[in-house]
């Protein structure tokens, strides 16, 4: 059972996926299954995963392949079918239509996300392009969520280094609330707010952490984690898989050296790294930036952040920057 | 420093409270302070805790008292001062004004809620409805929320038995979609959503998992969490603290089934325990019902969970219901 189930309340969207708790570390009726020993995402065992949607070879000639994309074993949404919509009493629910990817990073089990070289980053987020693009023309699918969970407690189930993709048909309600609050601010001011952010942390530095010529990265002024932080194009660019090869380059660069100076600060932590973009089939909205959001996890989501929606924050962005920013490489 | 800031792009608020990093676990700039080994909510150890703002006595007289009340050490908010608004460039921040108490639940520092009898239940109901009553009368309050955080995966970081209240400046964005959704609602059909989730649970009991004359405990149709349950006042009730002693009673014994129906379910488990009732001030709203949201916290939310404020569970709440329904205690 794949489903879209909707609170009749809030209007929130649930994926009710069964399929998902035969994975390891899901949660079904007792008894759960054992977590199996083997890595799926290992040379060798490719077998274990579905046939693959894409493939980078890998030029050296040392492993079979660079990083692979195959469709996730225990899919929250899947491919087949026409989107149903279905009423019960009062409630409403929606066949569970979308994609469900994961990205294999690296032929290596044991790597971090910190250990990739910009070469492997490179792929990484040529992969996310290139499916993201494969994706849009399925006109069913409004919305692709390339992110990525490292460590259990960022909700890893499978150490080996990946991410994932996730189409959806709606577009999500974080999502939603970015593309309000930006055009509001937008009809307002006649400006795009994602490039006053980047210009008035580029002119004071205070939240500063790093900057290229194409991309900077900011504790941002309303952190919710410790050590939040965002990595923002520098000029108008609403849509991630329009990316160029070039601005790629300058992504990976970007993306190795802030997990370096996380890693630095923080040793092995667990985080989860966001893709933020505009939706699919509406992806030039002038008001809209994409942009990544990584989220250290430090300390575990309570009753305070579930019941409000809000976060208490210990550490100050203004602080995590200076800290980062006097980091030795 | 305790200050409030607005997200410039989403208006959503993250409490920055610098304070709290001195609390263990707290996180803060490398090196963190060491947890400490005493139990600062164990009688005897009064002295560890701010002076107490309300104390219910043990009638038996085992113990020199049966729940405290005491400001949390760590504050997230402060009581002190005005409300002063400010502007950083594009950036928006308010002063960390509201309140942040701490309900010591009961003298035993092993007691888990399941183990709490309905006397001791009933005096934490009461705490919460007396000290939201002595809240509502600062007009600079909007909102109470009362919650539990129960295991370290709920965000624990005291594991004596205790629950919270925060008094916030602001009506929470979660409190605030459910307040615009039901008033939609209730434009729409001229009912109450809450009475009409209810009802239809009650009339076809596939969610229903117990109930007794003044409340339900269902598995919500969206659950967001495997083995989420809410528990519903039967009648219209907007406002938590009103509440009279006859249905505290009632409460009490429902909310004592529900966790021994999770408790044999699920054994040791973490979980939070969240109240959610209408705003301080405007507490009478005709489509609003309180009630209260118990999510247990059996994985980890991902980045999925993050970047879109949708979840994905694997354990359909018809399933839950007919298991715990089936559950001998």
């Amino acid at each position: 059972m794949v489903e879209l189930r909707k609170d009749p309340i809030t209007g929130r969207w649930v994926i009710i996926a069964t399929d998902r708790a035969k994975r390891p570390m899901g949660v079904a009726l007792p008894p759960d299954s054992p977590s199996p020993e083997i890595d799926p995402f290992l040379p060798g065992n490719e077998y274990l995963t579905p046939p693959e949607i894409l493939r980078y070879a890998d030029e050296s000639g040392k492993a079979p392949w660079a990083l692979r994309v195959v469709p996730n074993k225990f899919p929250a949404l899947k491919v087949e079918g026409e989107i149903e919509r279905e009423g019960i009493g009062l409630y409403d629910k929606m066949s569970g239509i979308g994609a469900h990817e994961v990205v294999i990073e690296t032929p290596d089990p044991d790597k971090r996300l910190v250990d990739y070289n910009e070469h492997e980053l490179e792929l990484v987020f040529s992969a996310f392009r290139d499916r993201s693009r494969d994706l849009q023309r399925d006109a069913r699918l409004k919305y692709v969520l390339a992110f990525k969970n490292e460590g259990r407690l960022a909700g890893a189930t499978q150490l080996h280094g990946h991410s994932q993709l996730i189409a959806l048909p709606m577009v999500p309600s974080v999502v939603t609330e970015e593309l309000e609050g930006a055009a509001d601010y937008y009809s307002f001011k006649e400006r795009n707010v994602y490039l006053d952010i980047v210009n008035q942390e580029l002119r004071y530095g205070e939240r500063l952490v790093t900057d290229n010529p194409d991309f900077v990265t900011i504790a941002p002024f309303a952190s919710r984690f410790p050590f939040e932080l965002w990595i923002l194009p520098r000029r108008y660019a609403p849509c991630f898989h329009e990316i160029r090869d070039d601005q790629i380059t300058f992504l990976a660069k970007i993306v190795s050296h802030t997990m370096k100076l996380l890693d630095r600060a923080l040793g092995v932590f667990a985080f989860n790294f966001i893709i933020h973009t505009s939706p699919l089939q509406d992806c030039h909205p002038a008001y809209y930036h994409w942009h990544i959001e990584i989220t250290p996890r430090l300390t575990q989501l309570g009753g305070f952040e579930i019941g409000t929606g809000y976060h208490i924050n210990p550490t100050p962005p203004e602080k995590v920057a200076e800290y980062l920013r006097k980091t030795k490489l």
